[in-house]
């Protein structure tokens, strides 16, 4: 019997025929009350990390009487990995881990006290839909590690989930993408998909040409996570004027738009790029740091205090950022390539993106500096303890995706270190074999020739070094990898006899003349 | 019998060996006049550029009562390049051109009411100095276009100044390095040059090790000259911590301090490094928008909307940069070379700076996109007439330094173009062989086939497309280089028959869809 599982190990068995038919009798009643209540029908493609967050803010919104705008379905496929969603949303739980509070409020009061969500795995919920928000996941796949220009992106779940909806909606119902997609995609994916159906269907697409309209969502994990999608500025587009007229409407309903203005531009190739293009631009600023850290390091320089000084200066330097372990989550690893990918394939430039891409390299391999500051030390790590404090791929949340905690686990595990790993968020790591993540920090650092602090975790910044000390059972090498020490904290492991390096720390060296 | 020629025509002969005597006599009485009054004695040395303007700031500086704190002399050598600045500055003249009226307020204000400045080209003026501002230009050399990692910095000249600067001072003046330098300059070059020479005359270096202070300036030419010395952030250090007290009493009576707070690190690598990552970070940015600006061209995106509608994000995107005709001027050109030279040749590193070089190899070539623009209209240039507007590196500047323009010129001239320039500041353009700027942009517009809108001059923004082609006397093709044209402008130009192409502006194909 095909089951899906949970990630707290409940079991959901897949919906057998009778309840599908079932299903779409429900479907129909739910909408049809809906409707009668004033309401639009909104269908929500994917429940993942921001389709069922979208769905929940959408089911949210209320007019100034305190009426909800609109009844929202969630879909999700039945499958293994998905179909758990659906009967856990149904019963007004969220079906992500977040740090955010406002997630395990938000979904069941839409669930259970507004009723305006509910999930669905039967595609019928398209017929009935007069908006539709794609929110498929789409990933950059990078065959080759450290050379991204070989990077794809495979759009065949995307494009069947673009067929699901052209097979099914009606010609007046909004199609806004939400998806971080390859530039091009809107006009030469969803539309050739959409009208090829509706050709089927007999609908005259020059009288009902597809009203497709892109506007992509600046989600961030962690405490803020409704609030970056409510009260977040949003570009917008649509293929054509009505689409855009209808995507306006929505996301003025829908998002704090008073407060956080939203931007029409006149194409979708033209949101599609702005996503890429805004991540891009900070994947190639975090890149140029590493080189400007490693030099840093060299003259005695502290890259952390130089950046600081100089955004002093207002206006101009603000957007520097640092550098550090390494690059993780799920944007900036991939949206240049998407960029790039688009630009090779579905505009068949000669001329792509070499920077964004160098830089997607850059980040992607980054933890090996940290593993060469180990080295500097350690020539020879064979047997060596190494604890690394934390796996998620940014401060304060569970988030693991891409985590450049994974790439240093890899190269010291090569070496033959001996490794232990803790986060305070993390239970098990996906991506490294579901492995336990310690939560006992004294377990960790147990006899540690070398404490990598790898992610700025509250409670790392909040560690003393006699503690770390008392905890390693001697004072150990300390790896600050994107400044979470002070120089106080530093000269005080050195006093104690630590060794101490820092990704960007050049001034330690320093520290060490003047200790005495 | 030698003479130094200012940019006017003013020929000055070069001082006799009896002036020189007069001269020390002057500089004694003087310096002793201006310390019985209470006022330190403040050498510049460096009357170019920054120095000059430097030197009026500082003579400017008043304390609550209206009392000056410095007597400040402007030094610079006895050559025909540079002689001249002597006697006009002397004269109550600014010895720059500038857009900023304060500037011809600052030299006579300074030189004949408070009197407060003078400018000697006698060495002797070192020997009476508390404080030596040095201001010498630095320059990076790139011998092979596009190709900067061969760039180097030639410090022979700078060398001889901090000689100079050794050989005359007293042990207890404080030497503040302004001037750009490659990091690890004030340690590894000034330091030992000046303890050399304090050696030779029986200095103590232990007892007095020389007081030397980095503090960088940030100007910027245009109607805020003054201000960008005066009201601006500024970061110090010095080699030891009485030379960076020193030089943070200095700075503090001399700037700004309480609206733009400055910012104390702890080596002179530090902020020498800070200078020259700040205007990497800059030329990066530059670089990085190049390859967007293509794709955005081939994918009909207009990428400077796209920029504004991501900016509408605040905090995390401010800063991004808009591509243009090219990268002009004395900073963003040359500070990513000085800091890679000085990995290399002060550090030894083995890594040095890629991205930093790779940006400014990109920014040097960039002219190249817009001939390929005009290419795509006109494979064939010969005998083409190409009208240029603006050649000075800035927009609403004189400044013609490392302009962009100079290489679209070059560029077209070896494709036998036939080219008029035009540009309202600048009179004639130093870097092509003197050449005389036409004023009449009538003139420069006659017949052209092509005009190219280069640098975003006012005069050229108001410009109006039926101006424009009656001045041709035909539609032509307009090359806008950095979004100078809004689309209600382009659609004019395309309605009177004109051809339109532009930097980023993929959407300009999009408008002559529309057109009608």
């Amino acid at each position: 019997m095909p089951i899906s599982v949970a990630p707290d190990g409940r079991e959901f068995r897949f919906p057998t025929p009778e309840q599908d038919r079932e299903e779409i009798q429900n479907l129909k009643t739910i909408s049809n009350e809906q409707r009668r209540l004033g309401r639009e029908i909104v269908v929500v493609q994917g429940m993942g990390f921001v389709g069922s967050v979208m769905a929940a803010v959408v089911a949210d919104a209320e007019d100034g009487n305190g009426n909800p705008y609109y009844f929202v379905h969630g879909h999700d496929l039945v499958s293994r990995r998905s179909y758990w969603k659906i009967p856990v949303i149904n019963s007004g739980e969220p079906p992500v881990h977040a740090e955010d509070p406002e997630i395990s409020r938000i979904f069941p009061r839409c669930v259970k006290e507004k009723k305006t969500l509910r999930a669905t795995w039967n595609k019928y919920v398209y017929k009935l839909a007069d908006i539709v928000v794609v929110d498929i996941q789409l990933d950059a796949i990078k065959p080759v590690f450290g050379n991204a220009s070989t990077g794809y992106c495979d759009l065949s779940a995307f494009r069947r989930g673009m067929r699901t909806i052209g097979k099914n909606i009606s010609p007046e119902c909004l199609v806004l993408v939400e998806t971080t997609v390859p530039p091009g995609t809107c006009e030469k994916v969803v539309k050739p998909v959409i009208e090829e159906e509706f050709k089927k269907r007999k609908i005259n697409i020059k009288k009902n040409p597809p009203l497709i309209a892109h506007s992509y969502e600046r989600v961030m994990p962690g405490v803020k996570y409704v609030s970056s999608i409510r009260n977040f500025w949003r570009t917008f587009s649509g293929v054509n004027n009505k689409s855009a007229d209808l995507a306006e409407e929505f996301l003025n309903n829908v998002l704090d738009t008073e407060n956080y203005p939203f931007y029409r531009l006149d194409s979708t190739n033209a949101s599609e790029f702005a996503k890429v293009l805004e991540n891009s631009y900070r994947a190639t600023n975090i890149a140029l740091m590493l080189e400007w850290a490693k030099m840093a390091e060299k003259i005695g320089v502290n890259l952390f205090e130089v950046i600081k000084s100089i955004k002093v200066r207002k206006g101009t330097h603000d957007n520097m950022l640092k550098p550090s372990l390494g690059v993780g989550g799920y944007c900036l690893t991939k949206d240049p390539v998407l960029a790039n990918w688009a630009a090779e394939t579905l505009f068949n430039l000669d001329e792509t993106l070499p920077i964004a891409i160098h830089s997607v390299n850059i980040n992607d391999t980054m933890s090996f500096h940290t593993v060469e500051l180990i080295e500097e030390i350690f020539p020879r790590l064979v047997d060596k303890r190494i604890a690394i404090l934390g796996v998620s791929y940014l401060k304060d949340v569970a988030d693991t995706r891409h985590s450049p905690s994974k790439l240093l686990w890899e190269s010291l595990m090569e070496k033959d270190a001996i490794l232990s790993v803790h986060d305070p968020l993390v239970e098990t790591w996906p991506e490294v074999g579901n492995m336990k993540v310690e939560k006992d920090i004294n377990v960790t650092l147990q006899d540690a020739d070398i404490v990598v602090f790898a992610v700025g975790h509250k409670i790392y910044l909040d560690l003393e070094p006699e503690e770390v000390i008392k905890a390693c059972g001697k004072p150990s090498f300390i790896v600050d990898c994107s400044n979470f020490l002070t120089d106080e904290k530093i000269m005080k492991y050195l006093k104690l006899g630590c060794e101490v390096k820092g990704v960007g720390k050049g001034h330690v060296e320093y520290l060490k003349e003047i200790r005495e």
